[in-house]
């Protein structure tokens, strides 16, 4: 099993940076409670007008690890009430 | 000046998979070889139905850097000719 890359795109409003900077903090400290999760880091947009201000990349040990975390009810209940379009996939890094 | 994160976000039908690659090798070797430039990395989705199947994560010395190299001419004329929707912007990482 390789390690992953979870990358996960949001439409925020610039309006909203608190509340969403607030639930994106609720969702990490599920997370990083499950089994292969290695690490996060939430990227903010330097232009308030970008089309996704907010894009999560976090690491993971393996895709079987990330899916079964995103399976796990708690992060379920979490992530059915985020209020933000968001696009999340799992990635592998296939050039340098 | 604080190092920068450049995420492109690329929208590509699976069937043009290789075109994408040999113009993102292209868009590389430009933006590797101007100032501020630390490494690029290009992300694949797992899922080939993902809404963005490829994301590209580089790392610059500075946002000043990349303005730079982004209107450089030789650049300007490689982006204009990309046939993929693609939403770059420059971030910082606000929260690990």
């Amino acid at each position: 099993m390789a390690k992953v890359v979870l990358i996960n795109v949001f439409e925020v409003p610039a309006s909203r940076d608190e509340e969403f900077v607030a639930g994106w903090e609720q969702g990490k400290a599920i997370m990083e409670r499950q089994p292969g999760y290695l690490s996060t880091a939430l990227h903010r947009s330097l232009d308030p007008t970008a089309q996704f201000r907010y894009i999560n990349v976090a690491h993971w040990e393996s895709a079987q690890d990330f899916s079964a975390a995103l399976n796990n009810p708690e992060f379920v209940a979490y992530r059915n009430a985020v209020p933000f379009t968001h696009y999340p996939s799992v990635y592998e890094v296939i050039a340098t």
